[in-house]
């Protein structure tokens, strides 16, 4: 991968490294989302995975959040989960429901059913999104692409849908390390691919999210995340920069570190001066504003957005973010409001 | 308070005092609960709500479940919500849904509805119930009284039930703090007369449970929770141990420790190790079995509890426990299993 000069010195990518910035750059997980009339406008149109398999619909709802919002980086618009359909899932958005795959795999037995996925073909639409999506955005604007890290997929996979308590996924982790171990030999790989097809694409970062791995001990996520999480992270070209997001645990941010990438994302659940030093200060870090605090009034969101810098520091190396996505019904001023008031108050 | 020797000495209330045991002692969380055929026996013929209030079925499945599993601590069996009604919410346990407030508060406007406890004497089903169990409970075997902490039942209050992201809760919280206030201080009192009440009729233990307090960021714990939390420990009488239990959030763990109890509660998100030390050794550790342990067969269960009984490295003060409730659909013969297990592994 060939960066720009204006992509190089990005204010993101300098963060990505650790090199001093002129303001804290911000973006918003799930910036493009529900909360944004211009994102509904859309959806108004077509299905949510219409959205994402239509590459210029794609682009349309990345692009018009990044413009909107004023923020320093832009995500592809895509999902976790249709990765798994090439693998021989069969995955549905039901309408209120959330995503419910009609062939789960329900013992160690079943693990076979997963096929790794040997050729990106069938994702393309994800990649032309990607390449209209460069093709338009600002010259010093990053696009972050993303998968959901193994064992987040695992668990849909193994429960059929979202979870509470991810009882069939950790029974099986508990009771057949083997066969827990080659489903994730088989995400792994196959993430390893889809990830290195979005960096040919056009994206500069990527970032891994680990959305459920936070019910996990720390024992177990050293056993059965770990090595996958470093395997795949370890094979994407070390000049692109990787967030390693999870969220739900503060105690396993030390092992999150080993596991690897270049900026380590921290949830609300931390202080974040705390989080930074569990991490430690050669990787940058990103987060960590409650999301619930975009609900309040914009002195109390300034109040609180201050809070998370000045645990910051102005350290180089941090990316404000939420702790987690955006809520889909909070006023979308506000999220404008935030990426203002954090280039003001981040201002060096 | 007058302590029996029998209880004074029994392994349980030695250990919450971090004096030396023969072997771990051991409670299950809900362990008067849906995965137990006694119990499913008794619910057959009356609603939840109708156990909580009838004392002889209270008293029955408390002591069953003590009994047959051979734990060395009863919990009255009751819930954490009945004490909201004669402070002016319409609660209802309505099927399959969890409970529903009908009349929540939506504003800080309407925090003045919620009225403080001033007598007991409407809850009295409550320590009917603890007269009754305590009478026929073996003479070594404590009683565990308790009640949700006051963040947890204020975000029943104003969410109306349970939440997924709390969003109503933490906006009252963040904009109005004089109201958060005053919601949790008429909590906190009328938790303490409820509290005294239990340990009146012949509770020997307290629990007080935070379950939901794990969404904070440890600065709005010390700033909106721990100081009412304080209060409330504090006004118990000082020789009734207090297990401080809160789940989700092993950052809040000092905090926890800041905010009382004898004994702190560890969920299964953190080591019991690094736990013990953040909270401190002064201090005892309830925890910490992954509850989703239990599904596994009993080669694994052994070998989960070894791993941590080892973490507490026989210290005395530790109090084995799952992280979290047990699960309604457990292999009851599990759990019972778990007990001897951690009796035989523990012994000194």
């Amino acid at each position: 991968m060939k960066l720009t000069p204006e992509l190089r010195n990005s204010r993101f990518l300098r963060a990505c490294r650790c090199e001093p910035v002129d303001t804290t750059p911000i973006w918003i997980m799930r910036q493009a989302g529900r909360y944004l009339p211009e994102y509904m406008e859309v959806r108004r149109r077509v299905k949510f995975i219409e959205l994402c398999k239509t590459p210029e619909l794609a682009a349309e709802v990345t692009l018009t959040a990044q413009r909107v919002l004023g923020v320093d980086a832009a995500i592809l618009f895509a999902d976790l989960l249709p990765i798994l359909e090439p693998m021989g899932l069969d995955l549905e958005y039901a309408a209120g429901e959330g995503p419910i795959i009609h062939n789960p795999v329900l013992s160690a037995s079943e693990v076979d059913r997963v096929r790794e996925l040997e050729s990106v073909e069938s994702l393309s639409y994800v990649f032309d999104a990607v390449r209209l999506i460069r093709k338009e955005l600002p010259k010093d604007i990053p696009l972050i692409g993303f998968a959901g890290a193994p064992f987040t997929l695992a668990s849909y996979i193994i429960e059929g849908g979202s979870s509470k308590n991810y009882i069939r996924t950790k029974t099986l982790m508990y009771t057949d390390p083997g066969a827990w171990r080659t489903l994730m030999q088989r995400l792994s790989a196959s993430l390893v691919r889809y990830l290195l097809a979005q960096i040919d694409a056009g994206c500069q970062v990527i970032q891994i999210f680990d959305s459920w791995a936070g019910c996990l001990s720390p024992a177990d996520y050293r056993e059965f995340v770990l090595p996958h999480l470093r395997a795949i992270i370890g094979a994407l070209p070390g000049e692109v920069p990787v967030i390693n997001f999870l969220t739900g645990n503060p105690a396993l941010l030390p092992l999150c570190r080993d596991a690897g990438g270049d900026v380590i994302g921290l949830d609300w659940r931390v202080d974040l001066k705390n989080g930074w030093a569990a991490v430690g200060y050669d990787r940058g870090v990103q987060g960590n504003l409650d999301p619930i605090s975009l609900y309040a009034d914009l002195e109390t969101i300034r109040r609180r957005a201050q809070q998370v810098l000045t645990a910051a520091e102005n350290r180089p190396g941090h990316i404000f973010n939420l702790g987690h996505g955006v809520t889909p019904d909070v006023p979308h001023e506000n999220v404008k409001a935030l990426v203002n008031i954090v280039h003001e108050l981040g201002a060096r």
